[in-house]
Protein backbone atom coordinates (compact mmCIF):
# COMPACT_ATOMS: atom_id res chain seq x y z
CA UNK A 1 0.00 0.00 0.00
CA UNK A 2 1.69 3.34 -1.31
CA UNK A 3 0.38 5.17 1.55
CA UNK A 4 1.91 2.84 4.15
CA UNK A 5 5.17 2.65 2.03
CA UNK A 6 5.67 6.28 2.16
CA UNK A 7 5.31 6.58 5.30
CA UNK A 8 7.66 3.72 6.57
CA UNK A 9 10.77 5.22 4.19
CA UNK A 10 10.30 8.85 4.94
CA UNK A 11 9.67 8.29 8.64
CA UNK A 12 10.23 4.77 9.72
CA UNK A 13 13.56 3.95 12.29
CA UNK A 14 15.13 0.75 11.22
CA UNK A 15 17.28 -0.65 14.51
CA UNK A 16 19.81 -3.57 14.39
CA UNK A 17 19.01 -6.10 12.07
CA UNK A 18 15.12 -6.53 12.81
CA UNK A 19 13.50 -3.58 14.64
CA UNK A 20 11.14 -1.91 12.70
CA UNK A 21 10.10 1.32 14.79
CA UNK A 22 6.72 3.26 13.29
CA UNK A 23 6.28 5.02 16.63
CA UNK A 24 5.57 8.67 14.18
CA UNK A 25 2.68 7.35 12.66
CA UNK A 26 1.20 4.32 14.18
CA UNK A 27 2.51 2.50 17.57
CA UNK A 28 2.83 6.04 19.73
CA UNK A 29 1.69 8.68 17.67
CA UNK A 30 -0.95 7.65 15.02
CA UNK A 31 -1.44 9.55 11.63
CA UNK A 32 -4.96 9.00 11.51
CA UNK A 33 -5.48 10.51 7.81
CA UNK A 34 -2.47 6.93 7.09
CA UNK A 35 -5.06 5.37 9.72
CA UNK A 36 -7.73 4.92 7.57
CA UNK A 37 -6.64 4.42 4.61
CA UNK A 38 -4.78 1.71 5.58
CA UNK A 39 -8.55 0.65 7.13
CA UNK A 40 -9.92 1.29 3.43
CA UNK A 41 -6.94 -1.04 1.89
CA UNK A 42 -8.25 -3.79 4.42
CA UNK A 43 -12.03 -3.59 4.05
CA UNK A 44 -11.56 -3.91 0.16
CA UNK A 45 -8.78 -6.93 0.46
CA UNK A 46 -11.40 -8.86 2.77
CA UNK A 47 -15.33 -7.00 2.19
CA UNK A 48 -15.91 -10.58 0.16
CA UNK A 49 -15.27 -13.43 3.41
CA UNK A 50 -18.04 -11.17 5.14
CA UNK A 51 -16.33 -10.96 8.28
CA UNK A 52 -19.02 -10.72 11.13
CA UNK A 53 -16.29 -8.95 13.57
CA UNK A 54 -12.67 -8.39 14.04
CA UNK A 55 -10.34 -9.56 16.28
CA UNK A 56 -6.93 -7.73 17.50
CA UNK A 57 -4.63 -7.80 20.51
CA UNK A 58 -4.49 -4.64 23.01
CA UNK A 59 -2.87 -1.99 22.54
CA UNK A 60 -1.52 -1.02 18.94
CA UNK A 61 -3.83 -3.10 16.90
CA UNK A 62 -6.71 -1.37 18.70
CA UNK A 63 -6.63 1.75 16.69
CA UNK A 64 -5.93 -0.28 13.38
CA UNK A 65 -8.53 -2.90 13.76
CA UNK A 66 -11.51 0.11 14.59
CA UNK A 67 -10.48 1.75 11.43
CA UNK A 68 -10.87 -1.57 9.22
CA UNK A 69 -14.15 -2.33 10.98
CA UNK A 70 -15.22 1.29 10.51
CA UNK A 71 -14.40 0.89 6.42
CA UNK A 72 -16.25 -2.39 6.58
CA UNK A 73 -19.55 -1.06 7.57
CA UNK A 74 -19.28 -0.72 11.57
CA UNK A 75 -18.60 -4.35 12.24
CA UNK A 76 -17.89 -5.10 15.89
CA UNK A 77 -14.48 -4.84 16.80
CA UNK A 78 -12.80 -7.61 20.24
CA UNK A 79 -9.42 -6.79 21.38
CA UNK A 80 -8.18 -9.45 22.98
CA UNK A 81 -6.26 -8.52 26.50
CA UNK A 82 -2.76 -9.21 28.21
CA UNK A 83 -3.79 -8.69 31.65
CA UNK A 84 -6.91 -9.50 32.44
CA UNK A 85 -8.59 -6.97 34.64
CA UNK A 86 -10.04 -7.52 38.15
CA UNK A 87 -13.34 -6.50 36.80
CA UNK A 88 -13.87 -9.68 34.25
CA UNK A 89 -16.07 -11.96 35.93
CA UNK A 90 -16.93 -13.51 32.57
CA UNK A 91 -15.57 -16.62 31.34
CA UNK A 92 -12.62 -16.31 29.12
CA UNK A 93 -11.08 -18.14 26.35
CA UNK A 94 -6.66 -17.98 27.15
CA UNK A 95 -3.35 -18.57 24.84
CA UNK A 96 0.24 -17.60 25.20
CA UNK A 97 1.67 -15.07 23.35
CA UNK A 98 5.81 -14.68 23.54
CA UNK A 99 6.59 -10.80 23.04
CA UNK A 100 9.86 -10.46 21.92
CA UNK A 101 9.03 -6.27 21.78
CA UNK A 102 8.79 -6.62 25.58
CA UNK A 103 10.75 -10.32 25.88
CA UNK A 104 8.19 -12.12 27.91
CA UNK A 105 5.12 -14.36 27.88
CA UNK A 106 1.97 -13.02 27.69
CA UNK A 107 -1.55 -15.02 28.26
CA UNK A 108 -3.81 -13.26 25.94
CA UNK A 109 -7.88 -14.08 26.57
CA UNK A 110 -10.84 -12.92 25.22
CA UNK A 111 -14.69 -13.70 27.10
CA UNK A 112 -16.41 -16.58 25.51
CA UNK A 113 -19.68 -14.55 24.77
CA UNK A 114 -17.71 -12.02 22.61
CA UNK A 115 -16.51 -14.68 19.66
CA UNK A 116 -19.51 -16.18 19.12
CA UNK A 117 -19.34 -20.06 18.10
CA UNK A 118 -19.55 -20.00 14.23
CA UNK A 119 -18.71 -16.34 13.46
CA UNK A 120 -16.53 -15.08 10.49
CA UNK A 121 -13.76 -13.58 12.31
CA UNK A 122 -11.10 -11.13 10.53
CA UNK A 123 -7.64 -10.97 11.92
CA UNK A 124 -6.24 -7.46 12.25
CA UNK A 125 -2.57 -6.28 13.41
CA UNK A 126 0.63 -3.93 13.26
CA UNK A 127 3.03 -6.50 12.70
CA UNK A 128 3.47 -9.92 11.62
CA UNK A 129 7.03 -11.29 12.53
CA UNK A 130 7.13 -14.78 14.09
CA UNK A 131 4.06 -15.27 14.07
CA UNK A 132 3.29 -15.35 17.86
CA UNK A 133 0.47 -13.02 18.00
CA UNK A 134 -1.72 -13.95 15.28
CA UNK A 135 -1.50 -17.64 15.92
CA UNK A 136 -2.40 -17.18 19.45
CA UNK A 137 -5.40 -15.20 18.23
CA UNK A 138 -6.25 -18.19 15.61
CA UNK A 139 -5.90 -20.44 18.92
CA UNK A 140 -8.96 -18.55 20.93
CA UNK A 141 -10.98 -18.79 17.61
CA UNK A 142 -10.48 -22.06 17.05
CA UNK A 143 -11.05 -23.05 20.81
CA UNK A 144 -14.68 -21.16 19.94
CA UNK A 145 -15.14 -22.63 16.69
CA UNK A 146 -14.91 -19.61 14.53
CA UNK A 147 -13.78 -19.27 11.21
CA UNK A 148 -10.62 -17.07 10.73
CA UNK A 149 -11.42 -15.68 7.09
CA UNK A 150 -8.69 -13.39 7.02
CA UNK A 151 -5.61 -11.99 8.62
CA UNK A 152 -4.56 -7.85 8.03
CA UNK A 153 -1.61 -6.74 8.74
CA UNK A 154 0.04 -3.52 8.61
CA UNK A 155 3.86 -4.44 8.61
CA UNK A 156 5.16 -7.80 7.38
CA UNK A 157 8.59 -8.60 8.36
CA UNK A 158 9.48 -10.71 5.47
CA UNK A 159 12.50 -11.75 6.41
CA UNK A 160 10.97 -13.85 9.24
CA UNK A 161 8.98 -16.72 9.17
CA UNK A 162 5.44 -15.53 10.13
CA UNK A 163 3.68 -14.82 7.10
CA UNK A 164 5.70 -17.51 4.72
CA UNK A 165 4.04 -20.18 7.23
CA UNK A 166 -0.04 -18.07 7.03
CA UNK A 167 0.52 -18.58 3.27
CA UNK A 168 1.15 -22.00 3.27
CA UNK A 169 -1.51 -22.86 5.77
CA UNK A 170 -3.56 -21.08 3.47
CA UNK A 171 -4.91 -18.22 5.43
CA UNK A 172 -6.24 -15.18 3.22
CA UNK A 173 -3.11 -12.61 4.42
CA UNK A 174 -3.05 -9.16 3.43
CA UNK A 175 -0.07 -7.67 4.63
CA UNK A 176 0.21 -3.89 3.79
CA UNK A 177 4.09 -3.36 3.35
CA UNK A 178 6.71 -6.09 3.35
CA UNK A 179 10.14 -5.54 4.94
CA UNK A 180 12.85 -7.61 3.72
CA UNK A 181 15.47 -6.23 5.83
CA UNK A 182 17.01 -3.87 8.01
CA UNK A 183 20.80 -2.91 6.74
CA UNK A 184 23.03 0.10 8.48
CA UNK A 185 19.31 1.75 9.50
CA UNK A 186 18.23 1.59 6.00
CA UNK A 187 15.01 -0.36 6.01
CA UNK A 188 14.31 -2.61 2.95
CA UNK A 189 10.86 -2.92 1.53
CA UNK A 190 9.79 -5.65 -0.74
CA UNK A 191 8.41 -4.18 -4.04
CA UNK A 192 4.58 -4.32 -4.84
CA UNK A 193 3.04 -7.20 -7.28
CA UNK B 1 -25.38 11.26 24.53
CA UNK B 2 -28.68 9.27 24.13
CA UNK B 3 -27.13 6.16 21.86
CA UNK B 4 -24.73 5.75 24.43
CA UNK B 5 -26.66 6.14 27.58
CA UNK B 6 -28.96 3.31 25.89
CA UNK B 7 -26.19 1.58 25.53
CA UNK B 8 -25.30 1.63 29.30
CA UNK B 9 -29.10 1.14 30.51
CA UNK B 10 -29.42 -2.40 28.14
CA UNK B 11 -25.97 -3.75 28.17
CA UNK B 12 -23.83 -2.03 31.52
CA UNK B 13 -23.24 -4.29 34.40
CA UNK B 14 -22.85 -2.69 37.57
CA UNK B 15 -21.01 -4.60 40.27
CA UNK B 16 -20.68 -3.49 43.91
CA UNK B 17 -21.02 0.24 44.39
CA UNK B 18 -18.80 2.13 42.10
CA UNK B 19 -17.52 -0.29 39.12
CA UNK B 20 -19.71 -0.14 35.79
CA UNK B 21 -18.55 -2.52 33.56
CA UNK B 22 -18.97 -1.51 29.75
CA UNK B 23 -17.10 -4.57 28.53
CA UNK B 24 -19.98 -5.26 25.86
CA UNK B 25 -19.61 -2.46 23.76
CA UNK B 26 -16.47 -0.50 24.56
CA UNK B 27 -13.35 -1.48 26.37
CA UNK B 28 -13.61 -5.49 25.10
CA UNK B 29 -15.72 -5.27 22.64
CA UNK B 30 -16.55 -2.37 20.63
CA UNK B 31 -20.19 -0.91 19.11
CA UNK B 32 -18.35 0.14 16.08
CA UNK B 33 -21.11 2.47 15.17
CA UNK B 34 -21.52 3.50 18.35
CA UNK B 35 -18.00 4.82 18.68
CA UNK B 36 -18.23 6.78 15.91
CA UNK B 37 -21.38 8.35 17.01
CA UNK B 38 -19.25 8.96 20.29
CA UNK B 39 -16.40 10.33 18.03
CA UNK B 40 -19.08 12.12 16.10
CA UNK B 41 -20.08 14.17 19.51
CA UNK B 42 -16.60 14.72 20.97
CA UNK B 43 -15.76 16.18 17.62
CA UNK B 44 -19.07 18.72 17.29
CA UNK B 45 -18.46 19.68 21.03
CA UNK B 46 -14.64 20.09 21.21
CA UNK B 47 -14.30 21.48 17.28
CA UNK B 48 -14.35 25.52 18.12
CA UNK B 49 -11.38 24.73 20.38
CA UNK B 50 -8.89 23.87 17.45
CA UNK B 51 -7.37 20.73 19.01
CA UNK B 52 -4.01 19.39 16.82
CA UNK B 53 -4.15 16.25 18.29
CA UNK B 54 -6.06 13.80 20.87
CA UNK B 55 -4.09 12.61 23.56
CA UNK B 56 -5.34 9.58 25.49
CA UNK B 57 -4.12 6.45 27.45
CA UNK B 58 -3.55 2.98 26.15
CA UNK B 59 -4.98 0.41 25.81
CA UNK B 60 -9.01 0.97 26.34
CA UNK B 61 -8.72 4.98 25.16
CA UNK B 62 -7.26 4.05 21.83
CA UNK B 63 -10.95 3.31 19.85
CA UNK B 64 -12.12 6.47 21.30
CA UNK B 65 -9.16 8.62 20.71
CA UNK B 66 -9.11 7.40 16.84
CA UNK B 67 -12.81 7.92 16.09
CA UNK B 68 -12.86 11.31 17.85
CA UNK B 69 -9.45 12.42 15.67
CA UNK B 70 -11.28 11.09 12.35
CA UNK B 71 -14.46 12.93 13.01
CA UNK B 72 -12.42 16.22 13.61
CA UNK B 73 -10.91 15.06 10.28
CA UNK B 74 -7.94 12.86 10.68
CA UNK B 75 -5.48 15.13 12.73
CA UNK B 76 -3.46 13.08 14.75
CA UNK B 77 -3.57 10.53 17.52
CA UNK B 78 -1.09 10.16 20.31
CA UNK B 79 -1.69 7.55 23.19
CA UNK B 80 0.64 7.44 26.07
CA UNK B 81 2.05 3.60 27.50
CA UNK B 82 1.81 2.30 30.20
CA UNK B 83 5.01 -0.42 30.25
CA UNK B 84 7.46 1.66 27.83
CA UNK B 85 8.65 -1.25 25.47
CA UNK B 86 12.58 -1.53 24.89
CA UNK B 87 12.31 0.07 21.36
CA UNK B 88 11.95 2.88 22.84
CA UNK B 89 14.60 5.18 22.42
CA UNK B 90 13.31 8.66 22.39
CA UNK B 91 13.17 11.11 25.60
CA UNK B 92 10.05 10.58 27.52
CA UNK B 93 8.06 12.71 29.82
CA UNK B 94 6.14 10.61 32.81
CA UNK B 95 3.33 11.33 35.06
CA UNK B 96 2.43 8.56 38.04
CA UNK B 97 -1.48 7.10 37.60
CA UNK B 98 -3.46 5.23 40.04
CA UNK B 99 -5.25 2.56 38.47
CA UNK B 100 -8.27 1.53 40.53
CA UNK B 101 -8.94 -1.20 37.82
CA UNK B 102 -5.67 -3.04 38.42
CA UNK B 103 -5.20 -1.60 41.73
CA UNK B 104 -1.30 -0.64 41.32
CA UNK B 105 0.15 2.52 40.31
CA UNK B 106 1.58 3.04 36.64
CA UNK B 107 3.65 5.52 34.98
CA UNK B 108 2.59 6.94 32.11
CA UNK B 109 4.66 8.45 29.32
CA UNK B 110 5.20 10.11 25.83
CA UNK B 111 7.84 10.74 24.00
CA UNK B 112 8.40 14.35 23.89
CA UNK B 113 8.43 14.93 20.10
CA UNK B 114 5.27 13.75 20.08
CA UNK B 115 3.37 16.50 22.31
CA UNK B 116 4.86 19.67 20.85
CA UNK B 117 5.27 22.76 22.95
CA UNK B 118 2.53 24.95 22.17
CA UNK B 119 -0.01 22.28 20.77
CA UNK B 120 -3.55 22.08 21.75
CA UNK B 121 -4.47 18.95 23.20
CA UNK B 122 -8.08 17.27 23.43
CA UNK B 123 -7.71 14.59 25.96
CA UNK B 124 -10.12 11.47 25.61
CA UNK B 125 -10.96 8.81 27.81
CA UNK B 126 -13.34 5.94 28.93
CA UNK B 127 -13.83 6.53 32.63
CA UNK B 128 -13.32 9.55 34.65
CA UNK B 129 -13.90 8.42 38.52
CA UNK B 130 -10.97 9.90 40.71
CA UNK B 131 -9.23 11.84 37.47
CA UNK B 132 -5.44 10.11 37.88
CA UNK B 133 -5.75 9.11 34.33
CA UNK B 134 -6.85 12.27 33.22
CA UNK B 135 -4.32 14.33 35.81
CA UNK B 136 -1.78 12.12 34.57
CA UNK B 137 -2.14 13.41 31.17
CA UNK B 138 -2.69 16.77 31.90
CA UNK B 139 1.05 16.51 34.20
CA UNK B 140 2.29 14.98 30.46
CA UNK B 141 0.82 18.53 28.56
CA UNK B 142 2.07 20.48 31.03
CA UNK B 143 5.69 19.08 31.07
CA UNK B 144 5.64 19.97 27.40
CA UNK B 145 3.93 23.26 27.69
CA UNK B 146 1.11 22.13 25.55
CA UNK B 147 -2.53 23.29 26.23
CA UNK B 148 -5.32 20.95 27.35
CA UNK B 149 -8.33 22.61 25.38
CA UNK B 150 -11.41 19.92 25.90
CA UNK B 151 -11.36 16.26 27.76
CA UNK B 152 -13.73 14.18 26.51
CA UNK B 153 -14.74 11.28 28.69
CA UNK B 154 -17.52 8.60 27.79
CA UNK B 155 -18.76 7.55 31.23
CA UNK B 156 -17.95 9.44 34.00
CA UNK B 157 -18.80 8.41 37.42
CA UNK B 158 -20.84 11.52 38.76
CA UNK B 159 -20.21 9.78 42.71
CA UNK B 160 -16.49 10.45 42.76
CA UNK B 161 -14.75 13.34 42.74
CA UNK B 162 -12.82 14.11 39.25
CA UNK B 163 -15.14 15.29 37.17
CA UNK B 164 -16.13 18.64 39.87
CA UNK B 165 -12.56 18.95 40.05
CA UNK B 166 -11.95 19.50 36.49
CA UNK B 167 -14.85 21.61 36.03
CA UNK B 168 -14.08 24.19 39.06
CA UNK B 169 -10.66 24.28 37.51
CA UNK B 170 -12.44 25.37 34.20
CA UNK B 171 -11.42 21.96 31.64
CA UNK B 172 -13.63 22.18 29.34
CA UNK B 173 -15.27 18.59 29.92
CA UNK B 174 -17.80 16.61 28.12
CA UNK B 175 -18.85 13.34 29.44
CA UNK B 176 -21.29 11.50 27.04
CA UNK B 177 -22.92 9.48 29.81
CA UNK B 178 -22.77 10.22 33.82
CA UNK B 179 -23.38 7.48 36.20
CA UNK B 180 -24.73 8.76 39.90
CA UNK B 181 -24.92 5.87 41.31
CA UNK B 182 -25.14 1.62 41.31
CA UNK B 183 -27.63 0.14 43.81
CA UNK B 184 -28.09 -3.38 43.51
CA UNK B 185 -26.72 -4.03 40.17
CA UNK B 186 -28.83 -1.24 38.74
CA UNK B 187 -26.62 1.81 37.12
CA UNK B 188 -28.39 5.13 37.91
CA UNK B 189 -27.32 7.84 34.77
CA UNK B 190 -27.75 11.71 35.23
CA UNK B 191 -30.77 12.74 33.09
CA UNK B 192 -29.28 15.01 30.28
CA UNK B 193 -29.79 18.60 30.65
Amino acid sequence: MEQLRKAIETQAIGIGSDIVKVDMFLNHRIDTGLLFAMGRAWAEEFREEKPDLVLTVEASGIAMAAAAAHELGDIPVVFAKKNPAVTNTGEMVEAPVYSFTHKKQNMICVDRKYLPEGSRVLIIDDFLADGEAVRGMMSLCDQRMAKVVGVGIAVEKGFQPGGKQLREMGIHLKSLAIVDGIEDGKIRLREEN
